[in-house]
């Protein structure tokens, strides 16, 4: 069994690490903070005796001996970057899980069939750099290394640049090392497991989601004297767009059209200017992908509308798409197993949000774990697990980490 | 007769301090862009034998000789702070002209009864400091020194820190000289005198205006996982507010209502993240007293609706306003009989802008001088008025002015 107070320990030590002012956490990626958290994680790493490698895009391999070296290894982890205003336990969870399980190994004298990895993925969120996932996806082939590298977070430093002060670029070719199979523990970030009272969920895939940048050039204007007809006003296409949006989402029964507008700025903001540029960005999600189609079909013709109802250029693009993905057979079933074997209520359902597993299941057999969180909270510093789940989660984790590493 | 190329020599020089990208101008209030302003005009003004006082709030008077010093001077002036990304009219030409009105008198030996003052009003724009022509408003008596000097902007530094900072903080008390008469000239910054092809705007008042700052206080949450019906979206509430707001204004057949939200800011914003804290400001104005409290108590309701629809706390506070004004009848009078010598196409009309003007006339006698700009497009780079048209503004100020003055 694994310790659930020492995997709650580490959890609260990490977080003690960018404490945001309100009990959550602040280490976006490849920040100081985000390397500090690394640091960590690489000293208790070490007492464990596992073997760095890093690669091109600075995803940390910690690497735990099998049996049989020659084998491609199981791996499990996550990430360890926050939101701005993010929680303890998204990402964090799943490496420190993959962690207790090792030391689990380690206490008990256990070596695997295969070799094992523990993973930590850099950029997961996001929020620093878009797209999220990236340095998986750049992994898994979905990107090219040099595109990953330059992209650019909102004061123009690229992610290479941020690499390199932070001191996490390695020279493991990108793609390396090869996964037998990758399992990854998350918060679930949603109601659902709470609501019906259930410790686990078995994720079977997870849901398509696409981003898109928004430009909504109108013209500044004088808020006295200028006549509202004669008003060019970014930010009142902007409020359309979004109202219009988020009426369509909310009068989907099925609930399964998700939009949100996450960021929206006003060129140098005045109170008694009409705003002549605002940026934004949507965020819109589905599980079926045909009726993603759909709904960036309509995201587009809401755009359109709103750009004509008040005079204002409107250009969307679309700077990511992660389509609707399905998880591996036998690696659902495996952590379907161990939930069952340990007598725990659980459900098989899809993720609602990204995670690393997304681009992996490209070129490893993958699945993932939930758990229940508070009030389904997230991307939230109130975001809150009990030790209880916590550790439930991670046993599972563990379990099926030894079934997949010795079969 | 006034020179209309020396005035577009000066404009076009002070346009050189503060430059924005898109050939407008950058000097907000007491910034060092705006220190430089006002160091080039003393300049100017020194070479003309102007004497300078400073008040407690940084208002700059100017001061030239009448035959009989023992009467109130009357005032020309406006102010020299811009917007972030401002015109090179809006405010300098009055200053600027009322300048150019004293080289005319030096020009040709002329000394008026009276003397005569020429006024800079700190931060009258009040983009960096709200509200806006805080400063005239606290020599008027409608603010105290004490709360002016203690406003705060965006970065928290207060109006006293920033005046300091500049060196512009005088010993005059904030109140004086008295005025027997104020008179500014200022860009239309409205379509009408260009769409009517009139080179003079008499200016008989201005509208009423309130602004509001507003808080919308949700929840954040994930983008992915969190179903649209549990969200509190803060940036929704305030989409559908400023949504309905516009649709309003727009139903006004009238013209007169006007709404505006200049700034609006996401606490930690992120892609994937549901917004759980928005600040707005509301901008209102109507001509009509009765109506702009309609207008108000509409905003109410409509910030409470959308608070309601999105399970948002929506907190709304005025912060300003000022009622309607009309200006003095005699100084009215010498505006429109100066256009009328000069055979100049003139109407009478409001100003939709607030200025400098509303507080002075509280305590003493004022009028305002409109002339068109192209477009009627103000508070943007763009903003232009043709030397022939300033020159006709700066030809009816002064000749008012000496009517005024010789009284
Ligand atoms: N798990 C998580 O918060 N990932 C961020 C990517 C997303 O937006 O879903
Ligand atoms: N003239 C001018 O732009 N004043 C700013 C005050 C206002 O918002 O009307």
């Amino acid at each position: 069994s694994i310790d659930g107070q020492r995997l709650w320990d580490s959890l609260m030590a990490m977080a003690e690490i960018g404490p945001s002012p309100n009990g959550g956490s602040h280490r976006l990626a490849l920040t100081e903070e985000d390397a500090a958290g690394r640091r960590l994680l690489i000293e208790w790493a070490e007492a464990l005796g596992l073997s760095l490698r890093v690669d091109g895009v600075g995803n940390m391999f910690l690497r735990r001996a099998g049996q049989r070296d020659d084998l491609d290894p199981i791996a499990v982890g996550s990430h360890l970057d926050t939101q701005p205003k993010g929680g303890r336990f998204d990402g964090v969870l799943g490496v420190l899980a993959g962690l207790e399980a090792l030391r689990t190994l380690d206490d008990h004298g256990v070596v695997t069939q295969r070799p094992l990895e523990l993973v930590v993925w850099t950029n997961e969120e996001g929020s620093r750099f878009a797209p999220a996932m990236v340095a998986s996806g750049t992994y898994a082939g979905a990107f090219s290394v040099d595109s990953t590298l330059a992209r650019r977070d909102r004061d123009g430093v690229t992610l290479g640049e941020a690499l390199a002060a932070t001191g996490f670029e390695g020279d493991l070719p990108v793609g390396e090392p090869r996964l037998a199979g990758f399992l990854e523990l998350h918060i679930e970030q949603g109601p659902v497991l709470e609501e019906n009272h259930e410790a686990i969920g078995v994720v079977t895939g997870v849901q398509g989601m696409r981003w898109f940048d928004v430009t909504l050039r109108g013209q500044s204007s004088h808020a006295g004297p200028t006549p509202m007809s004669y008003r060019r006003d970014a930010l009142a296409a902007a409020a359309r767009l979004i109202d219009r949006l988020q009426a369509h989402a909310l009068a989907d029964d099925s609930g399964h059209t998700k939009v949100t507008c996450g960021t929206l700025e006003i060129d140098a903001p005045s109170r008694n200017v009409v705003p002549g540029e605002v940026r934004l960005t949507i965020d819109l999600r589905h599980i079926d992908e045909a009726e993603l189609d759909a709904l960036e079909a309509r995201f587009e013709d809401e755009l359109v509308a709103a750009g004509e109802a008040f005079g204002v250029a409107a250009q969307g693009e679309r700077i990511w798409a992660s389509p609707v993905v399905a998880f591996d057979d036998a690696c659902i079933a495996a952590v379907e197993a161990a939930a069952k074997a340990r007598g725990l209520s659980y459900r098989r359902m899809l993720s609602g949000a990204g995670h690393d597993a997304v681009y992996v299941s490209r070129v490893a057999p993958t699945s993932m774990i939930f758990i229940p969180c508070r009030d389904g909270i997230s991307h939230n510093e109130a975001e809150y697990s009990s030790p209880e789940q916590c550790a439930l989660g991670a046993q599972v984790l563990c379990d099926a980490l030894i079934e997949l590493a010795d079969k």
